[in-house]
């Protein structure tokens, strides 16, 4: 690899080191914003000027901010530009302009998890001293690879013979699906006629590139709060409004909504609890619920049904109940012209010896905003795999990337770019 | 037995084959009237005279009530009392003014329950010929012996030195807890001082008498239908609003009501059905249930919270739900000073071997209308317990009331009407 | 339309006339034999002959059985034929061998429905007079025109030059997916090469062809009953086990069952009922429930989750559960090799303005044991659909075919099987 | 108040400041032993030998233990005795033998809350300075006063002619139910001929004593732990096995658990949770739930039905359940020849203004398990109230006592213990 290289390791295991979830990424944005400069990209939005600042999702509360605002501030991070992200307004785009040409963007997530990461020995990132500096954070979905590949990205095209404009979307809280629409309502993607995106992994691995990806479900994470009246089990059960048995009842219903003739649906209350002793009436519960749709359609039919299930069973019990919409996403297709040629270049990159020409996620994924924005103008978009090595899988303690896909996918990605610039497919 | 006794006898056994249930009392009411005027009383209330019209609960749809209608004029009921009872106005009030005194009153039931009755070669009305014939009606609780008693005591009134008013209330419907309150509500119980009512049975053996009943609960049957919209469930199952699952999660909860800390509470679903085949999802589902209470205000309790249920049961599915009350009773307490009056008088009435203060029903009845009108007058009421042998137990298709002790509930209860009239207690 | 013609459509009407549901097809099957005699087919097996006997599935109790058998005697059922089908053993499998070739298989389903007919005189089956002499039966679904094809293409075979075997099945109780089974099980299908199955409507109108349906979903229809025991609601509720509570928690958990990432499945509790009365904790209650799924192994899925469901509620409320599978059916495909010459053959036919290569059905259909039966021993199957006008849905009271397009079933399922015969696809 | 008062008023105040849960009470047993000596009692049983060892419920984990082990080391606890307590084995029993005589047991309780007290300045622990120092604990329900008065009651017996041997027993772990029967099993209970327990405060203001309190509901706190399979919950919704959706069927089925005929129950699911994340299926789920019943007997009913209902969820999940009964105390009642006493003693005690011969608990208390075992072996046994004015209720972060309680405590019963030696009763 060469020092380029060896920088791009350095700087993806300082943002390994340094895991930051939704609209807390201070320091890698600084980070970030640090190495374009390095890269001479001049043209640099950040915070408020990076994403339509009235449609971030699942901001935290305040004092979670100020916590890890001042984290990133020990952790070094360049002060001008920490405090244009002050209040979670994280994220940036840089744009590159070099002659007359079609504007392509590529868009990278930048967070991180809030999960603990591996302290075993033969996990990587222990033994070659960059784990994770910040308890309980971690980025164990590959996103610190993808901010480099997109920084990467940039420097490649920089000194290429490319013509147009360049656009890279670092984007905050994918995570959390929290983000991507932010991004979307910017005026920064209203002139891009190609957008990329990539992810790394996905059980594919080192040396396999898969040129479009499809099968994004539609989803909404919805916070659900049911509030009671407490009382004495014991001594006056009829006095309490029941928080738990409303949340009881929903959980059964909410997976009960029928399935739809049109495609999959999905539904989940992944995380539930509620009451505070058991000699008392609960007086509040609430569900992490999710529901996800083969298309944007099919998951709003999901969501009406749950909301219709909520309110029911809050009613059934004397209860009230708040739903808020924590995060969201669209379903996507790649567009096949923008997959052909990311198939093409891929086959001659060095490194790659399998490319796939589709595959379908079965998850979700907040680049849909973008897609769907950039094809609704009339632009394309694919969404690209990269496979690296990854010895335990998304999310888990013990994901890691392989180093050597990195590279791999800067130059799949950076020939995509030229190549669209050259042929403009429509 | 007297000849009297023997008529009685063949009374009782000609209303046992003619069992009518709640409204449907029209050869019934009509044979009363008939042995009413054999016995010299003049002054009977029949149809829209005895009740108040408005208070009918659960009845039944015209078509049902013409059926039965039909049925009794051809059983050779009376036409020109059938006549007065025309739209489902059954029922009787008797009055037998006798001198200055107090004013009793005695109420007993007259319906008939919707089940057959056995066919077994001992059961007695099969072996002495006086089976039901309406099929699929019974006298399965006794109240053919309850309005016979009820002939018997004012025949034995009318022979005696007694001074005062008795007034005996021929009352529909308390099978389905639906004609207390017609009664109670009519202009009849206005002047009662004194209130008895009786049953046969509740297994106390021949012989044996229970002065005071309590532990009546308040009751209301709740008639519920669900409807929603029918789809195909294989090709179109999100386009059903499904019945079945809105009457499936309301079953749930309902038994899911919290316990009170004042007392016993009961709730029932106590007969459901829904949809058309296994293939349609179900447009339509009702459920027969029941709420119960120690007291009214527990009943209460209970029927706000299961209304609550429901509405929000109905919500969750997209249907709608009607929930109509067809029967309904309060609690309701005997009074000590008739019970001691009953016992006194009891002990010394030949056949009778065993007589207790008090017993606990568990269960409902509406004569509870009547008794709390009365005590609510500043009057007097008791329910009292007259033990007859029953093969088979209340509502199965063996029940039959040992013979012997209708001249038993005929001497206990004119006795007590004189002692009452004689003592006037407070 | 020919003199043959006239006869069919008389035929037909007089099968109308004569709806007989699953295992009750005595008049049916007797009609069908008198036909071919009529037609000179003398290989013909009936009753056991016809099917595995041990195969049937949904066979009803005897006086059930024994009613309707009473019923096509009295219609004037061909006494000798009648007889070999006592005991449920209806349908019938007609073979023509004509010279060396090809075994040509042709499925047309014969039962009818338990739906009542519609009596508006603007139903032609009222206005011409042929509407159902069974009372609460009806031909809803088209077999009546299915039976008549299946004789009508036999005869045109007869009548051609076609080389080779034509074996048609006509095959009971598909309306409870009861008798596919039955049929593919039995010895006659093992050396059929090509098979076809028709069906008549399906939304297409008269002149439309479909030439290869698919999606047809794997289906299992269960019985299940929870038994409990029975108390008095207000005395003894503790002594219950309250079998319509485990029911309700059976229904809502049924529909709970996990999505499956492999495709479509389906669940409905299509039919429910229980208890006696509302104040009586309910002994007994059923469901009629059914599980579907894109593929007979996703159906599976679904219906070891619905019985693991069943037995967990049992459990629960004390209760026993029997679950019977009353009918089932595989998923299956049509091969484009036969769709391919019924498409070509049916634009060639008079009457036919539209042929469509593909449709989905959505539903489920037990002539997938046949096609899967045929598929499985190397041959090829495919399932035509034949439009028709018709003014009601399928299943409802006002469903008739349009009886043009009884000779265009005719000519296209004739057509195809001579060209088959002909082309010997691979 | 003497100085013996003040000096208890110290004391209580320490206890006030040193809050310890369950099997957790390190500093308290061993400063209750200090005063002990103080007194001169020496016959002291701490640890081991003060109960069965065997018996102990929700003992909880021993890093826990460990931990509040360092912190009553920390506070100043009694070296030598502490030793004896490690491993969590709690609690004391003080024998006072004294001449020839009944034995009479005391029973006062010694445990805290886990619970955070009110900082605000008006209540009065913050007010005088002896507010909680171990942060998330209190003593919110007044057992520092009981520990206090059971002191000064042995002080006050061991001053006065008492004839006979008094035992006082410093149960750990009421609050939890899990200390009353590891006391009741120990030997020291055996000769115990007479017994009383105490509390302060049950709404009862100072001044006001309760001779004998009954309507102690038995109870068990089931701890309930349901195991299944993680699943992704887009990608692979089938391949989970759900926790929260078993833990939901179970909730709502617990309610739905049949009222009894012998008297109230109760149940409660007064905690649960389960699940990590919105998009992932749940493998974890638990309840805290309870069974209460008005007899032993109906709890028992209640816990078999849980366990049930438990079990049934589970599998009908694919789960597994593990459920641990946490705590547990039957029912009982006060003996009225005690009660007698209690209340002809109080009406003589200065500060005392109003004596109540009965109330009713509604809630549940393991003192009931010394109660029913000394009337198993032919004593007597009688709970009391003292009650004194507490700002905030039971449990509740501003609950504290008047102090002006603790010496009417003390006399009303080292008065009534003075009086059953004094005349025996039976």
């Amino acid at each position: 690899m060469s020092t380029t290289g060896d920088h791009l390791i350095e700087l993806r295991r300082d943002l390994h080191r340094h895991p930051e979830p939704a609209w807390r990424e201070f320091y890698t944005t600084c980070r970030i914003v640090e190495e374009l400069e390095r890269i001479g990209v001049t043209d640099i939005y950040v915070g408020r000027e990076a994403i339509d600042p009235d449609e971030r999702m699942a901001v935290p509360d305040s004092s979670e901010l100020v916590e890890w605002f001042a984290r990133a501030r020990e952790a070094g991070a360049k002060e001008d530009v920490l405090d244009r992200l002050d209040g979670g307004y994280t994220g940036c785009v840089a744009v590159l302009r070099q002659g007359e040409g079609p504007t392509v963007g590529l868009r990278v997530d930048i967070d991180g998890l809030l999960r603990e990461e591996s302290r075993a020995d033969e996990h990587a990132p222990v033994a070659e001293g960059f784990r994770s500096e910040h308890e309980g954070a971690m980025h164990a979905c590959g996103h610190d690879g993808h901010a480099t590949i997109g920084l990467g990205v940039l420097e490649a095209i920089k000194e290429s013979d490319f013509e147009g404009t360049l656009k890279v979307f670092f984007q905050p809280g994918e995570e959390m699906i929290a983000g991507g629409r932010a991004i979307a309502k910017s005026s920064h993607l209203a002139d891009v006629d190609y957008l990329l995106a990539l992810h790394l992994g996905l059980d594919h691995p080192t040396g396999e590139v898969v040129a479009g990806i499809d099968g994004f479900l539609a989803v909404a994470h919805l916070h659900v709060e049911f509030s009671g009246e407490p009382a004495h089990a014991g001594a006056a059960p009829n006095e309490g409004e029941n928080a738990v048995q409303a949340m009881a009842t929903a959980v059964g219903n909410l997976y009960a909504i029928p399935r739809h003739q049109d495609g999959a649906t999905r539904v989940n209350a992944g995380q539930v609890g509620g009451g505070t002793a058991s000699n008392i009436v609960p007086e509040s519960a609430y569900i992490e619920a999710e529901v996800r749709g083969e298309t944007t359609e099919l998951m709003e039919y999901m969501r009406e049904r749950a909301e219709r299930v909520l309110h029911g069973a809050a009613e059934m019990h004397g209860c009230e109940v708040e739903i808020e919409t924590r995060g969201r996403a669209p379903s996507a297709r790649s567009d096949a012209q923008l997959a052909e040629i990311v198939s093409a270049v891929a086959g001659g990159v060095e490194g790659v010896d399998s490319v796939l020409d589709r595959d379908t996620l079965g998850g979700s994924e907040d680049a849909t905003y973008l897609m769907r924005e950039v094809q609704r103008n009339g632009g394309y978009a694919a969404y690209v795999g990269i496979g690296t090595d990854h010895p335990g899988g998304h999310h888990t303690a013990t994901f890691d990337v392989d180093e050597r896909s990195i590279p791999i996918g800067i130059d799949v990605i950076s020939g995509a770019i030229r190549e669209i610039a050259a042929t403009r497919p429509e």
